[in-house]
């Protein structure tokens, strides 16, 4: 099942402009994610960028533990190899500690209730302190800045960006991927295997909404801000005010809304 | 933690209209899902509808295996009230199997690629035959016979809905949550507690984009057409196909674009 990003699709068009045409849709295929040898993820993403997907989230859910990443490849061997480039393995010599396995948890949250939740964060997440300060207006900008690095976007208008920029608002690194999360941990993923985690010099831009995980995977990884094109929810707010995050929605037309901290200095 | 579907935060509007106001925001809590008292999911939620979300999650991940669903009711007792009412449990008299543990597994599919995702479903799926044919100009009109009906949507501009639509094209139920697949579960599970499935005679519009989890939970609900407002996955395509189900994308301005069947009749 060796596939491209996207895939032309033959389609039945209705109303104005109707009769059939060949649609570009974003591919979406399974990944199992292994940490020296243990599954511990299965999620549906764009191919691409497998290496970095894999190393983000182990890294973002907190499950290397500090320990570093000595290799990542494809578990792809003998009459496996077709579905092979779908299973990639995070290495780091057995120095992460074994998954716990966490039965039917669809969430990396395991607390009982949103606060909770956070708790669970802030004790292996210390807040984010001494992190770059932008200036309001060049968080504004960024959707502009990222667009044109969207091809997949543009081809399917059905697929989400997660970009990194450094302090003079010059976007780093952009990843797209029909996940959200995907997509943030595609870019945290790439720092890491630069070594250049904490991103405590980096902003952190999402085209869609904020949601507690975004903000949870932004923590892990130092970000000490983040610009969302949509709405955060109430859960995400009080999880980047915890973690000393500024925390911007709704980034749209040279507008902002500024969700966390509560009151800016 | 008891809180409504909906929570006002400061923000700090900078731009156009610039200055301080109360936004609302959408609530996003965890919600722990047990079967015959067995831990089977942790989904970031929005409160409300949650028996419906519960039993309908249960049945489009193929944990009921056809048994009734006698009770659902939060675990709420003692010291645990207050997070007690973000688990609930769903009973079947233990006529339900035990469900197996999926360490990590964090989508539905445990197949290695797409193709073997689709092929595990239809192992326990039937081809729909005989559902209802709605006319196309019927589908169109599905965003705004629903929109009048997402209150908060309206509210926040962050939230996904679901819907069950009748052989008029009445909209019978819709149902927001912050999760794409919590929506369409709540509207199945509240399908199901009516005892109102298979859904041969409706069909299901969801405000966002269709994936193939999307198309899994209505291939297992019955419903043989999808209308969804934004783009489906080449995954979703190629498994409405294999069901049998009629896939409506990009359900905009009256007009729409039929992924599946491959060829109108």
């Amino acid at each position: 099942m060796a596939r491209g990003r996207t895939e032309k699709v033959l389609t039945t068009r209705f109303g104005a402009g109707a009769g059939r045409s060949l649609d570009e849709l974003i591919v979406e295929e399974p990944l199992s994610i292994r940490l020296d040898d243990n599954l511990v993820a299965t999620t549906m993403r764009t191919p691409g960028h497998d290496f970095e997907l894999a190393a983000g989230f182990c890294f973002t859910e907190g499950l290397l533990a500090g320990a570093p990443v000595t290799t990542c490849r494809y578990c792809a061997t003998g009459a496996a190899v077709e579905t092979g480039f779908n299973v990639v393995s995070v290495e780091t010599g057995g120095r992460a500690p074994v998954p716990t396995p966490r039965l039917g948890t669809t969430t990396s949250s395991c607390g009982l209730c949103g606060s909770a939740s956070i708790d669970e964060l802030a004790e292996r997440l210390a807040p984010l302190r001494d992190a770059h300060a932008f200036a309001l207006d060049a968080l504004a900008s960024m959707p502009d800045r990222v667009q044109p690095r969207q091809p997949l976007f543009a081809a399917t208008g059905a697929v989400h960006a997660a970009a990194a920029f450094d302090a003079s608002a010059e976007v780093v690194l952009v990843r797209e991927d029909v996940g959200r999360h995907n997509a943030v941990d595609k870019v945290v993923g790439r720092l890491l295997l630069d070594d250049r985690l904490p991103a405590s010099t980096l902003g952190l831009f999402v085209s869609g909404r904020a949601s507690f995980e975004i903000v949870q995977k932004a923590w892990a990884a130092g970000f000490g801000t983040i610009v969302a094109v949509s709405a955060p929810t109430a859960l995400a707010v009080e999880t980047a005010r915890r973690a000393g995050i500024l925390l911007a929605g709704f980034v749209r037309d040279g507008r902002l809304n500024v969700y966390a901290p509560e009151r800016l200095d």
